[in-house]
């Protein structure tokens, strides 16, 4: 089963990638865009395992491993 | 208008961020977690056009600013 991890910064955490996406932006003339979140997605591949499983594998690697709990939510999706 | 851009490497170019992950993940034992791919996600308002110049106007900001063509390969997806 294949899943997909969105990592995001939590509200009100200041996202500098963002901003500096919003800058490069402003630069080439994009004024219609704004509030630029820029975050990590990871797709992972989970064998064998039932599906409530399978989901609580990714969700305990999601703690472990590809979020920071203090500055970073995420979010699960199945994809397969 | 939000948008939603995921920006992940090209099938078949070599992801170290993903094997690094996984190497991460057999440390911790989950045997079962493979084929790691790690992109990046970013989220973006865009205001005050319709709908098709919105989307447009996305797509140009990929290719100019957030996604590398030659690695990388992109998809947008409609928040609201």
């Amino acid at each position: 089963m294949r899943y997909r991890v969105l990592v995001r910064l939590k509200p009100g955490v200041l996202d500098v990638q963002g901003k500096a996406v919003e800058s490069g932006l402003r630069d080439k003339k994009f004024s219609a865009i704004s509030d630029v979140r820029v975050g990590r997605v990871v797709e992972l591949e989970v064998q064998g395992s039932e599906k409530e499983e399978a989901r609580a594998q990714v969700d305990e690697v999601c703690r472990l491993l590809l979020a920071n709990p203090v500055i970073e939510q995420y979010e699960i999706q199945e994809l397969s």
